[in-house]
């Protein structure tokens, strides 16, 4: 059959031939007569794609040599928790930047250790009272200079907002959730102390994540922690501290590959660009029709939301996309509406055929 | 070519089955036109697969209603942390039977964080001065009876201890980790407040977790942590509180499919106590060539662990062995020797094979 047009919000579409390739060798890796799920994570063929899965990270996104890459579990989400744990101690206070549901919910997390451990987790910006449809800029944000840490989210998933230039918080160490545009974009990785980000957006299937981060941050971490607990100890065992989603770093190996071999970031962020221009256009193009909440300097490459009149005529389109092969394009349940994500491996026809069958809608029933 | 003979302590050998299924349907789940991994983990395709899975765990181990299935990720090294995390409040002690390297861990990380929180983690038993080559039984194990819990690991995977009859430390709520046993023999749930266990040895791919847990004993956890550290949370969530590793769950699936239709707990408990008689057999038939250190009582079913008469002969075995197509069988590094891990997916051939070769290995040089 036709493969779908797969615009899903996470997890999400994942190139063609990471799959294949995936497909081909299920049975057989690298000529080992086993699947790469029955390797070993000790022997040298699952170790030899582990290492080569950290290279392309280091490689592609000219990562710096005094920064670590690990490989982890538990998606975002469990970095909310384990990024206080480690770096807000006992009277220390860390700033959070809060532009959508999931810095919310880090900043939650953080609270929530503070009242276990003794720091104060502090939203020194949030946008909630326009509704999420902005950025924050570090202008008006009332920073502590002594800040701990300074936490914000890249893109916004569920609310469709990104910081199209990455930002700079005062002189705190920058810790970022960049789990819905890791590796759709350039990035100076030596202005961050940490970030991290779920796989299932642009990396590979879910269960991995991965975070980058300073050794000397890493150092600075809580040392009384359970090690599982702690960077540093993922830090020193090349993330092989324990056993890790052998199969889930294969496929994320895979699509790394892909995205190399496609011309690396400079390419897919120009291709992302395109995508997103296209359909904002197509979007822009029928304004009393389609509205998109987001300020147009926040727009998401990633996630594009937007609402039609009535709740009917959007219940209406994602049936007539469906019919057309489009999938994913259901607005979040929190906020309704409609949302496309367009992650590194949503094929540019793809969005062209959204493009136009958005244009086409709007003229038949607006 | 033909399949090795797979004798890995984990990530390990997995039901041929359930592989062929997964590379047959990897770009076409369920007639969807694309991979399971692409699919939504809110959609109704992939929680098809989650909630089956969480059906057939509760069917093949006849499960009480009173228990929560959780699917997590993070290996049972992270329960390690998390189980004194949720269950070992200020003020309180629980109670560590160690017996190997691996309840050895859960009891240091439970020390890590009893120093966080308060609490007190106390060893009541350790076979550690006789070198880990039995079980601790509860008779002279000197338990707390107002201990949090108790804590022990059914089987050690690297010392090769198990318990044949599954214990009771005293009135404490039992806590297990049963990460390479687990689904290999019949278990009376009710007997323990909480289990959990690695994937990959019995269950599918590395990156799952499997947590089986008395709803009353979930309820009584501590209340003020991050939510994602907390059982509770997941628990309400029927495990999608944040995105679960669904291609891991569904090759979980898969696994539990075709131990279902093999004839379930019984059949494969069965087969693979003659797997372990095969082996053990062929070794104690060369008593003065192959030494086993564990004791009879408590030699594992799961993980067969031998010693030939010098480091020279241990490797010619393990080269030879390759040759003939058997992986896998090198002991633990912090142990040596040579370890054969005979889990759910390894066929009764290839232990046929291997006790073969281990005789003949033994007339050739003994």
């Amino acid at each position: 059959m036709t493969r779908p047009m797969n615009f899903n919000a996470g997890p999400a579409a994942l190139p063609l031939a990471a799959l294949e390739r995936a497909r081909d060798e299920l049975l057989d890796f690298a000529g080992t007569g086993i699947s790469v799920m029955e390797h070993s994570h000790r022997g040298k063929e699952y170790e030899a794609v582990h290492d080569e899965a950290m290279a392309l990270l280091r490689e592609l996104l000219s990562i710096p040599s005094d920064y670590e890459v690990l490989l982890l579990q538990g998606g975002a989400s469990t970095q909310f928790a384990y990024v206080p744990m480690s770096f807000l101690p006992q009277g220390a206070s860390a700033d959070y930047i809060v532009t959508g549901a999931w810095s919310a919910k880090a900043h939650a997390e953080a609270v929530a250790w503070s009242h276990v451990a003794g720091g104060t987790a502090r939203v020194a910006a949030s946008t909630e009272a326009s509704g999420f449809t902005r950025v924050a800029h570090p202008e008006p944000v009332e920073l502590d200079s002594r800040a701990a840490y300074v936490h914000f989210a890249s893109n916004e998933t569920i609310h469709g907002v990104q910081y199209l230039t990455l930002p700079r918080f005062g002189a705190a160490p920058q810790v970022c959730d960049m789990s819905s545009d890791f590796l759709s974009r350039k990035v100076d990785v030596s202005s961050f102390a940490l970030l991290y980000g779920g796989a299932q957006k642009n990396i590979g299937p879910s269960g991995v994540t991965i975070v980058i981060a300073r050794r000397g941050f890493i150092d600075g971490g809580r040392k009384d922690l359970p090690a599982i607990l702690q960077y540093r100890s993922h830090s020193a065992n090349k993330s092989l501290l324990n056993t890790p989603p052998t199969f889930g770093i294969y496929l994320a190996r895979n699509v790394l590959l892909w995205l190399k071999e496609g011309g690396g970031i400079e390419a897919i962020e120009a291709r992302n660009r395109a995508k997103a221009a296209e359909l904002y256009g197509a979007l822009d193009a029928s304004p009393g029709f389609y509205t998109c909440p987001v300020e147009v300097g926040s727009r998401s490459s990633m996630n594009v939301v937007f609402r039609l009149p009535t709740e009917a005529l959007e219940q209406a389109f994602l049936g007539e996309a469906k019919k057309n092969a489009m999938l994913g394009l259901k607005g979040h349940r929190s906020v309704g509406g409609i949302r496309a994500s367009l992650y590194n491996a949503v094929e540019p026809p793809w969005v062209s055929a959204l493009a136009s069958f958005v244009k086409d809608f709007a003229r038949r029933n607006g």
